[in-house]
């Protein structure tokens, strides 16, 4: 088969279904991040505009993508697959193969290599890259097919590792530094020792074009929920990518989780979460911090970490109803909603 | 996921693309068969009507389709797949869509139990199974996504196991009768002996409703070509199904095999082959047998053989131009063409 050169069979866009007309045009929004912190902000800003893209960590290693990664040495698909799934067009259609794209194959066997555990839309996306010979080609293909709303790109187009020293107590009570080397493991690592610092290998895999490029035409970029080191930093972590970020003349949205104390980040505040952002991307500017107010503990300490970014704290409830640290898209909506809207009374300088 | 209720989206199918004009309306036709041999009819009967259904045997116990029947105990999906790839709309979107369903993972691993050799069209189809309950809706949506003029119905929506007796000859050189249970084996199994009696297992499982109606009202039936005993035969073994076969007031034509002394049917001549139609489904008559010239050995014994089916043999040359046992598609719509053509001067009694 040919490469995908003509323009792609698309299901027409509805205009921005948002709460508001407020926007004369929806503005162009690129969200970055990775599993269910990227879905989480993707199903809040498909509700406000159709310009959408999103940009997704290619750094895991586990499960259903781990393995695929491992056995034909394809970037791991499962976050892009979620992403792509949380913009399917909201229609029998788009929601049909949404579904189908998402369901996980429970075999008899349980072993490694069997179907297993594997997501449909894993293999349906590897499938593409295999024929088109292009990961951006063959995940617009799988949103042709989603209707989805907006476009879903790695944010590199060769599967990267993430390795971090750790800081762990010997038996003798002595503080030492191990290396771990692979997303699920660091994942794993934080839940009971202090990880010191990340970084990307290869360090300089050159960023994906088409999201680089959409980064600097954006009127907003937003960073974030997610697991903080594994989804949320690589997108500062890859030279190419942090500097398209800082260089753009779009705004930058930093959402905070909900939970901060997770087995990845144990111990630390949220504020600790800006204080690592500052770090891995001193030069960046952010302009706005969206934090739940419950997940925030000293309040003045947190501002004062968003100030040394340059960004204003906006508290709003945007957890789900039933307490669980998962983000309403609803909620989620409204703030980014309230943010963007904001910003047509201060304009971008 | 809701049971699919609901019309589905389907692209517009475009009216018959045959050289024809000689149909006021285009013929409703039901193909019967499997494997390579039914693409190659249905590659030529969507050259001459919209209105086509393939009805494919659910006896595959081999490759893809049979790990996937053994681990997740669903139909055999190979065949079926082939079929609506067979069918798919001739656009950008079709062919990809096809290219998709068709492509096997090729990984370094060569378990058995790993994706190696898995067609991802299997996997999306057994998805949709799964997802919908309903083996007929499932391949409705994967006909849907491909654009398929026509529809693919599996002949029983359960599995079935092909079981057969060969006789083989002891290192005594006494006969004795051997029975093998399974397609592949059977397949197998006839290169050095000879198949003697074939059945299915379950005996009198229920056809699929959907291909018993359709063959109610089809216009035509097509039987053929393909592996005699496992992918055309089954369709007779099958007591509604060979029924309906015989009520139907639609006429009747089996294409032969290009090949007649295959590993599946050693030493059997193509008068032979109609030998046994007649031996499985002695009831009923056929109205043409089609075969290339070239796989007729005695037109005298073949002529007589086709006359205890009822049926008038049609010599046409169908294989490809390089001389491989393989029928052209061009070719075979022509001879289609002529022999439904033909029936508007003897209008159907």
């Amino acid at each position: 088969m040919a490469l995908l050169t003509g323009p792609l069979p698309r299901v027409p866009l509805p205009q921005a279904a948002g709460p508001g007309g407020r926007f004369k045009e929806p503005p162009s929004v690129v969200a970055l991040g990775g599993g269910h912190g990227l879905s989480a902000s993707l199903a809040a800003l498909r509700l406000l505009t159709t310009e959408l893209t999103a940009v997704v960590a290619v750094a895991d290693d586990g499960g259903s993508s781990g393995r695929l990664r491992r056995e034909l040495g394809v970037l791991p698909p499962g976050d892009l697959r979620m992403a792509l799934a949380a913009l399917c067009d909201d229609t029998e259609w788009g929601r049909t193969w949404r579904d189908v794209m998402q369901h996980r194959f429970k075999s008899a066997e349980h072993t490694e290599a069997s179907l297993d555990n594997h997501a449909l839309g894993n293999l349906l996306i590897v499938t593409l890259w295999e024929l088109l010979g292009n990961p951006v080609a063959g995940l617009q293909w799988a949103g042709a097919l989603l209707g989805a709303r907006g476009q879903v790109l790695p944010m590199a187009t060769v599967p990267l590792t993430i390795e971090g020293d750790v800081l762990t107590e010997t038996a003798e009570g002595r503080l030492r530094t191990e290396t771990i080397t692979g997303q699920s493991k660091l994942a794993e690592a934080g839940r009971n020792c202090h990880v010191n610092d990340v970084r990307l290998i290869p360090a300089d895999a050159p960023a994906c074009g088409e999201a680089l490029e959409a980064i600097e035409l954006a009127d907003w970029v937003a960073l974030g929920p997610g697991s903080w080191y594994t989804s949320v930093l690589p997108h500062l972590m890859l030279p190419q990518l942090r500097d398209a970020l800082c260089a753009t003349t779009a705004r930058r949205v930093l959402t905070m989780n909900l939970a901060t104390d997770t087995k990845e980040t144990s111990g630390m505040t949220a504020a600790d979460h800006l204080d690592v952002i500052l770090r891995y991307a001193p030069g960046m500017r952010l302009d706005f911090v969206l934090a739940d107010p419950g997940a925030v503990g000293d309040r003045e300490r947190f501002e004062r970490s968003a100030a040394g970014l340059g960004a204003q704290v906006v508290f709003g409830k945007v957890g789900t109803l039933g307490g669980q640290p998962v983000h309403d898209p609803l909620r989620l909506a409204a703030a980014y909603h309230g943010i963007f809207g904001g910003s047509e009374e201060s304009p971008k300088e």
